[in-house]
């Protein structure tokens, strides 16, 4: 596909990139403020719409950018899969630029829901925004958290390489975005209690310095007060390099070489041109 | 497709957007009953059957008129979609009357619960019908409710032009209006705590009047008793001016000029002849 | 595609039709012996469930005999659309029979769950096996539950003409069954109210009379002690006619003359011969 | 398309085996520890995240073993589809590894949660890692669990035999994965009571070695005192086989004799072959 496209410009790489992050945000942290500030919904709303961003993030990015929308998804790809290493430093920024913003909209809007349930702005509800350890609850700490940051996005890098290699079984006519999403749906459900599986530099950092600027005092802390920024950031780098490295390890070097399918469209303008 | 296609005439389309957005109201305030009033479900099943029901209303009007089946959707596509403009106003009156039909038809069949849980009709129902800011029980008042309004319903125009969008990865297999209700049970569950996201003008309208003509005489104001009902009747036609326009400049002007693919079936035959 | 199938004969029909509905009360009973009797879910369950139920059985039949799995379905297509009405009987008792062997199979896997919760088998859990007006515990008499019934299976007939109708814009890709199966959950979360959205005459008397055999001496009764178990067999014919005459009506009349597209299956062999 | 593909060799199924069966338990042992240890979520959530994860490990098994990820499946398949007797035991035993690992993956990662709900590993969160009868609460015994497990065992194979038959109405656009993960979520909720739906004898007995090896002495006991890890192992292989036997004679042997359709994507090269 790559002759057919007239591969845009790396501006429209990172608007791409901004929005699809935006979009993603907008729902992910929305609906964790309509749960914890409105008590509407519960757990599993949190998993659904959080997935459901995430497939009509990739709508939004994926024809443009490759949708990668999270820095441990371009970090992956420029070791595994030849995405341009030059390009992983302005795709993270545009992806931290769209949770930022996004985060800010959703403060925004939020605004006499969160006042009123927390008027201090404190770790009460600082959880809408980023992850805490055990959710602020449970009784993990910095190292439980790290690790299943790694393990967490190990599982999405793999699930994603899968699902999106055309020499394996991808799902075609366009769908694969719904899939991702439910890879999304199962890690919330399955992987998010040690620490609230932001399994995404961009999605913690973004909504957590939103969070810092408008009140949340404690953005950078966690419940016991020890500096925990950082572990939502470095975690995921490293699982997701971990996850593809295993992907290919264990099932793509076994993938029959098959030229690409015509009528399946790709996700990922780099991987076409691979 | 243009060529294939005998667009039929306004007779048509507009018996489709009446049907369409019949159906829409059918599920729509048809879950708000039964969750109210027969206390069957919780608000994720308002949040699914809200969805479907939109997914299910593009099945039925998509071939014949686009399923717009929201007026903010139908100016939203004159303004940057070469939607006839002498079209709005009809197109708008059809979907306003599906709404207020299908609205009736649940009030109906709900008198028995409704006349049970709340027999003088007021506002401890009336929110199965239209919405109330802060869904009548959380501190948003009009302007947050505005606010609110205008936000979601730009995330929903951006994301409807992102996912029916041919140049982008728009899904194919006659599934688009899939994944269009995927975008609504995803507001449900992130942008309704502020005013019950009603993002369409239709769906608010339509079975605000059924309800006031039906018993619930103060089905017009708000629980401050303020005037309410135009709240979702401009935030929503603001809104989606304002996220179509900014797909257009964020992500649709960095799409590479494609011609569009055989194979794909587009939902709205005034695109199709753009 | 009429040309490149053999169509089966009768036997295999009925076979298709049994194995289909089969499948489908499986799945509908199971999930409410589960939850009524293992406390295991919630309604949200139910309408899922149930869904995924038709969505399965329809697989399971549709490429031999259209997979109707429902009377008021075979009826409404001999009405509207040329099915053999010397097929509806045999059709129609196939289904039945389908549904009363699953509900046999469901009673016994759950005998000692509900000899556990009800050992009287009483009306405490009929309701497992065949629908009551108002569920058992709402004020709804039978006229509400009749008039449910009609509207309800109206809605479901006008949906599944609208998404299997080649002409409109039915899903291909062999998808149809999806939707299908989410207009079920869909009906379920917003029309199970007044009547437990049989919706379907086999899909109640079959279980009925399974639950009758097996101990639950006041399976025809409902909590009144009035004879109910008529209603959701003359509700939902009578809907399912009304309901396919009104898409008649409302939409196909309108769509353009287009032979079918190569690509897309059809879910109805009887269809593709008309 | 057995004649694109070039069939790998064995280890490389051996490891899509390994592979897709660890994706598997990772979700399935990880959204049990969520909801019984973290208390996040309910029943629906493990529904759903088992079925997700089916449709996950599916993807990426499929194109290179069929992703058959569960012994009842490999030797369905035996008996009725020609696959090889001598890969048998090799599939079965790298699906036991893939699970064996990934449940010794969620003990670590739950390592906190689990030590302080249930800190002297009893039956109490046993239920995490491996099944019981009536879910270790309700009054279910052996025999009942056994039954279940044949019922239930054949229901799935049932029906991925149905959606999966290329001569049927299977999904096509690489699009069964998701199907068949709709299987398990519909099994979860209505047949999920007696004996936790296992259904799988790597499932059950693979994370059942694991947490016996890492202080749950129990685990291969039920609540009552009796061994029990054979009846989620030879439960389900005798009803894999009995619901392949039923799904050829209700429906297979009715199908038209139809050649391969292009654009179809089959999941099991041993299908391929036949």
């Amino acid at each position: 596909m790559a002759e057919r496209l007239k591969i845009p410009g790396l501006a429209g790489e990172l608007a791409a990139e901004f929005a699809g992050t935006l979009i993603l945000i907008l729902f992910g942290v929305g609906v964790v403020a309509q749960v914890v500030g409105g008590a509407i919904g519960d757990h599993d709303s949190i998993a659904w719409a959080w997935g459901l961003g995430v497939t009509l993030g990739v709508y939004v990015a994926g024809r443009i950018s490759g949708a990668h929308l999270n820095p441990a998804v371009t970090v992956a790809l420029a070791v595994f899969k030849g995405f341009s290493w030059r390009k992983v430093l302005p795709y993270s920024l545009a992806q931290f630029l769209g949770a930022f913003v996004a985060a800010l909209i959703v403060r925004w809007n939020y605004t006499e829901i969160l006042g009123k349930v927390d008027p201090g702005h404190t770790i009460k509800t600082q959880g809408v925004f980023s992850t805490l350890p055990g959710n602020g609850a449970l009784p993990v700490h910095t190292w439980g958290a790290f690790r299943d940051q790694v393990i967490g996005t190990a599982i999405l890098l793999f699930l994603i390489l899968a699902v999106t290699d055309l020499k394996n079984s991808a799902p075609a006519a366009n769908l694969a975005p719904f899939i991702v999403g439910l890879i999304v749906v199962a890690i919330g459900m399955a992987w998010g209690t040690d620490a609230g599986y932001a399994i995404n530099p961009a999605r913690d950092f973004g909504p957590r310095l939103a969070s810092f600027i408008t009140g949340y005092g404690t953005a950078f802390r966690d419940q016991y007060g020890g500096l925990y920024f950082w572990v939502p950031i470095i975690g995921p780098i490293i699982g997701g390099v971990l996850g593809a490295g295993l992907y290919q390890a264990l099932v793509a070097r076994f993938l029959p070489a098959e030229t690409e399918e015509p009528g399946r469209v790709a996700n990922d303008p780099e991987l076409e041109k691979a």
